[in-house]
């Protein structure tokens, strides 16, 4: 599939999606839009990840199956400036997809040129309506479930998990993702929002995929989200874990974080607590163990001392570690896969 | 306040709605409405509760300000067989409260008569439309914060906290229940019903009510959902322990339960590891311990029996125990209360 991103005024820095997208997806991404950078190209800004022009608006975009919103404004709103290039999208009979929690569908303009021009709307932030209560059989099905879990929110969860299966992929497995948040779901083209769904909902809204998945392939990168101790968010991951019926933990740090993002009078418990808190909160319904660690050491200059950090954090929590995105997946993968 | 409450062909025993409104809420219950018991007094069935005489429907009520639907078949959905009464009550100007999956308000015939004759639906299923994410700050309030947790669904947290909540009141406490399930919702007259929530907002539905009521009152008692090892539940239960940021935990356990209910290919884990578990995941965001347990012994047919019962289950989660509804609050409230 081909399609444009639209990341106005905030490629590269503030668009992590479009940056998601672009490293990890498997669409054709014939453009980026952002008029603040246009005439770049997307190498000149991020050397890693495939590469496309920087055009200031959809007149610039050759033909594509979809435009994808690559940004969210905090708060989540659409913002007015994108209209344009959201209207001509669908004039040109593009589907659009986006993880605001503004859903385009019950914008009037866009629900009648959607329908007009037979495009789809896609809202990855509006769960399915037919979700429901997990049946906890998510550990019947073939795949071993590997689930990246968390000491706090934003400390590489997605990223992990999309590491490690693409590159189980390229060493021959047959792996897949379960994507359970807006940029996993972008990525994937697929999935269940599971911040969104009802609450009672959120084991279940896993568990199905799982099962839709777990049968085709060998191995199941599970996203995880939130933290089990986290005040706001622990209600996700807690659901998550048992939705899932994981039979492998990769707990997910970020060097340096001390307090919870946002949160910060509520200190992070040790390392090894979380071992702990996670394995004994699954055991009752899954044999779950921390099998890896996975370590975000981007804020370290130097190499060395990223290694030393690592290994710090391997021993802290008893299991192999890595920095996947300086290091490479290749401890962790051969900690994980059988 | 004066109500009826709607129980066709199903009360007492497959009432639980209709009994807990009887038995706790400040109403006055001027009629139950059964066909098939019409012209029997509650008294005649259930000897402990507030008494009002039962007929057959709406036409046989006096003057009351609400109809309360106390049943909810399989499901959830709305029988027609209740539609002619509900019908009446409007016309007559009465709220209808609901705590139907079915939501009243968007059956079509009863919107246009709510909005004629200036009725309120409440579907207390429906959560308020502004909730959010919690900002770990339930702890800041004033009144010390009593949560049920369980060892599984159905085993009498709302019933511990609502006998908690009054007997401390009749022993001169400030006490107030914090409502979270659509019974608890019912009775107290307020109240977010965090399962339907958008599970991130599962803490933040908590805090929202515990920083409602928690500068007015000295003890929240805090309705507790599922557990925290339920395949199914366990984010509900995680978001409420974390949420509340309660002070004490009440254990509560029904007797002889060993498997989740409806999931009985998972045995209960043992009771002090449930003890460590809330403990353990409730300490990095609020210092929680369980000081107290509460045990159903209603199966037992032997008082004595019952006695040691919960002996052994004060001995197994090392805390004060007791049957609240066969031996009394006593022991709780001196071990809970200062």
């Amino acid at each position: 599939m081909q399609i444009a991103i639209l990341a106005h005024e905030k490629f590269p820095g503030r668009a992590k999606t479009a940056l998601g997208v672009l490293r990890y997806a498997d669409y054709d991404v014939e453009a980026v839009l952002d008029r603040d950078s246009a005439g770049d190209r997307v190498v000149d800004h991020v050397p890693d990840v495939q590469d496309a022009p920087i055009v200031a608006g959809m007149d610039d975009v050759e033909d594509v199956d979809a435009l994808l919103i690559g940004i969210a404004p905090i708060g989540g709103g659409f913002d007015e400036s994108w209209r344009e290039d959201v209207r001509t999208a669908l004039e040109r009979g593009c589907d659009v997809i986006s993880g605001l929690h503004y859903f385009l569908e019950d914008d009037e303009e866009f629900a009648v040129l959607a329908e007009e021009n037979d495009c789809e709307l896609w809202d990855v932030r509006n769960p399915s309506e037919d979700l429901t209560v997990a049946d906890g059989v998510a550990g019947d099905v073939d795949a071993e479930v590997i689930l990246t879990v968390g000491t706090d929110c934003s400390v590489g969860k997605m990223t992990v998990s999309m590491e490690l299966a693409r590159d189980a992929r390229e060493a021959g497995y047959d792996a897949a993702v379960i994507p359970t948040g807006q940029t996993g779901i972008m990525i994937e083209g697929w999935g269940n929002p599971i911040d969104r769904v009802v609450s009672d909902f959120t084991a279940g809204a896993v568990e199905e995929m799982i099962l839709e998945k777990g049968d085709e392939h060998d191995y199941l990168f599970v996203e995880g989200q939130g933290s089990i101790v986290h005040p706001a968010y622990s209600a996700v991951t807690c659901g998550i874990l048992h939705g899932s019926m994981a039979d492998q933990l990769v707990l997910c740090h970020d060097a340096g974080r001390e307090a919870i993002h946002g949160y910060e009078e509520f200190e992070l418990p040790s390392l090894p607590s979380y071992v702990d808190l996670y394995e004994d909160l699954a055991e009752p319904v899954a044999d779950a163990t921390v099998t890896a660690g996975a370590l975000n050491t981007s804020d370290l200059a130097d190499d060395a001392a990223a290694r030393d950090t690592v290994e710090e954090y391997a021993d802290a929590i008893d299991a192999p570690a890595a920095d996947v995105i300086r290091f490479g997946t290749d401890d962790l993968l051969e900690a994980l896969l059988e």
